[in-house]
């Protein structure tokens, strides 16, 4: 638990409003900061988007990118609601505005849970004065829990660093969603909480949200874009980087690797947390052209159902690693490739090597994250991407999930 | 039976060779034409390769598109396996060219079954006599089940048709392939005999080996090209279209109208064996900007877990439908979008329709044949795909499948 700390400036909160009545747990949660500080969020690229994308765009474009408090609800993702669920969204946020003293557009509402119903507002309302008045630094494990859909375990991973010249700050991520299983669970969310000056954003004024976004989408490059469950993504998905600007770092790389770092083990945990999943599957793709196509290549191997269905299986099937690679669209020679299962080469010269299939076999049957490589022999860059393996359990799953 | 006919000019054959010595059933199968007719083929666009396609593609270059036999074995894709693999390839059509007393490369080999394995060479040799001494008309049957792998029924298709003056032709297909699920069965294949002239193509002349192959493109691209089991692609899919010219048929367009029939049929067939399958689901896909985005909506739907999930669920989920198409990359505004299942609408106007989920619900778990539907509002185009459900059987089957 004393893990699990906010950088400064920050303090949390969580409560029980009752968005789905008949589940009795935390369904609100709330982060709030000392003053406005810089914020920058990405979100899903599905057509099909939840009412809080547009809301905070809005906000984040009015406030030029300052932010006072976050509110998340899971249970109701407030999605194909129409002009309503719009409404809806910015009424609570004119709500808590007067209650934590700011202008509502420092306020960003998030949504998570099931599409197609309205928010019960009169319960989020009569929630939020019981919520921002809790508030503490204690409080993010309750916030961790309150954004949990149909994840198994909360997600949180909070860092000491310190930069080159000793100088200390904190890193603290906290995501939620199965992967983006469930795109009728409007799926993912990542926030990322810091002490540390953003490279480029010059204290609370806010005056760069363009450097802020640019921090939070090379974060995103690295962990976020290389992550997939089954490929599919949600209306929600939405990722939040936010800083209370107190300690400058130097140099400012210290931060984008912390940052990396916290949010790699984010998409780790999501992983794992896929339904059904058995093994966290690391893909490791070297020999690419560029790290794009390497990222393109291991998400095409982290999509095929049937690399996952070996995993599970634990079968070293050089053969299905190495057609969805082929398949990737990516250019390369598969007589000059290699595939790895832990510490087996099972392919290579062209050729399978039937003879280390049982030392690869062992690796997937005894370790929970199972190592998969593929070397394109077709340039200099690489990239690893995270997946979960797939069960039966993950059909189950999801074919009864509404019946 | 009497349906299962070859057109004019083609008899088939098949024996039991011992490609897998311990599962006795027939596993090399030949199409011999009376002289060399022309022939077209469209291969796997994966970048790994069965040995057959780089040969096919060199034997059709040297004969002008011309064919006079086309030998295929199952249970051994005769991939990965290097120079030795061509070379076996190679040797296999001399020795059947010099039995029915052709050129060499006017036999085209193909293979199918596991990957990574050589060939036996010597008992498909043996075994070239006594198949290339029992060819009849009615070999079709037995050709049609030669070619199987993991496939639980045959699959063949036979049209009498005739043109606007009455000209009677023929259209044959066979097929295997239970979906792209086994890419390390290297796995589907599709086969069009024909008697009718292809369009553009003189005679036996066979002089214009790119007409033929546009003939074959166009038919694949309304086929084959949109089918889908989950995705993957196998290293050694192949489709032939092959034509005895015997009737004239007026106007072309409608032997393009029966050949795209038939391979269609044969889509059918293929995606209601998929592994696991309970269901044929065809998605049709209607107001896209373009034919091609219409096919590329359809795709996203039909891969993605959770819809196929869903369909085996019997739970009409519009909102893993629409959200596929909000990811697919196609633009279209989801507010003004429709999603039917069977005969309901269950999405319109940016609301679900849950009064209607029940008539949808009925329409999954009466009908073998599952109806999705999507209009996108955005355009003037349309196109259906083919696809199947997704079982807890799926994943068994190909997790344990090498163990």
């Amino acid at each position: 638990m004393s893990d699990s700390l906010l950088p400064r400036g920050f303090r949390a909160a969580a409560v029980q409003c009752g968005i789905r009545p008949k589940r009795k747990r935390l369904d609100l949660g709330l982060v709030v900061a000392e003053r406005a500080y810089p914020c920058a969020a990405m979100y899903t690229t599905n057509l099909l988007l939840g009412a809080h994308v547009p809301v905070c765009r809005e906000h984040l474009a009015r406030s030029n990118g300052l932010v006072r408090a976050i509110l998340v609800n899971s249970g109701n993702a407030n999605c194909s609601t129409g002009d309503e669920g719009l409404e809806d969204n910015r009424r609570i946020c004119r709500a808590l505005a007067e209650l934590v003293g700011c202008p509502p557009e420092q306020v960003l509402f998030l949504s998570t849970g099931v599409i197609g119903a309205r928010l019960p507002v009169d319960r989020v309302l009569e929630a939020l004065p019981e919520i921002a008045g809790q508030d503490s630094q204690q409080g993010l494990d309750a916030f961790s829990q309150a954004i949990m859909t149909t994840d198994l375990v909360p997600k949180v991973v909070s860092r000491d660093c310190a930069d080159a010249k000793g100088q200390r700050f904190r890193v603290t991520g906290v995501a939620k969603g199965s992967g983006m299983i469930h795109p009728n669970m409007a799926t993912m969310f990542g926030f990322l909480f810091t002490d540390a000056v953003l490279p480029g954003v010059s204290g609370a004024a806010g005056d760069d949200v363009g450097a802020a976004r640019g921090v939070l989408r090379r974060t995103c490059d690295r962990s976020f874009h290389r992550l997939s469950v089954d490929g599919d993504t949600s209306p929600n998905d939405t990722v939040v980087l936010w800083s209370s600007q107190q300690a400058p770092v130097d140099p400012p790389s210290v931060l984008a690797g912390e940052l990396e770092d916290v949010a790699q083990e984010l998409c780790r945990k999501i992983a794992v947390d896929g339904e059904g999943a058995t093994r966290l599957v690391t893909i490791e793709v070297r020999g690419a052209p560029s790290e794009q196509q390497a990222v393109h290549v291991g998400r095409t191997i982290a999509t095929s159902p049937l690399t996952k269905t070996a995993i599970h299986g634990r079968d070293p099937n050089w053969g299905r690693i190495l057609a969805a690679a082929g398949r990737s669209g990516v250019q390369f020679d598969p007589l000059k490739a290699r595939v790895w299962i832990g510490p087996a080469d099972v392919y290579s010269g062209g050729r399978p090597h039937p003879e280390n299939e049982n030392a690869a076999h062992l690796h997937m049957l005894n370790e929970k994250e199972v190592q998969v490589g593929i070397d394109l022999a077709a340039g200099l860059a690489g990239a690893s991407v995270w997946t979960c393996d797939f069960s039966a359990d993950y059909v189950r799953i999801n074919a009864d999930y509404r019946s």
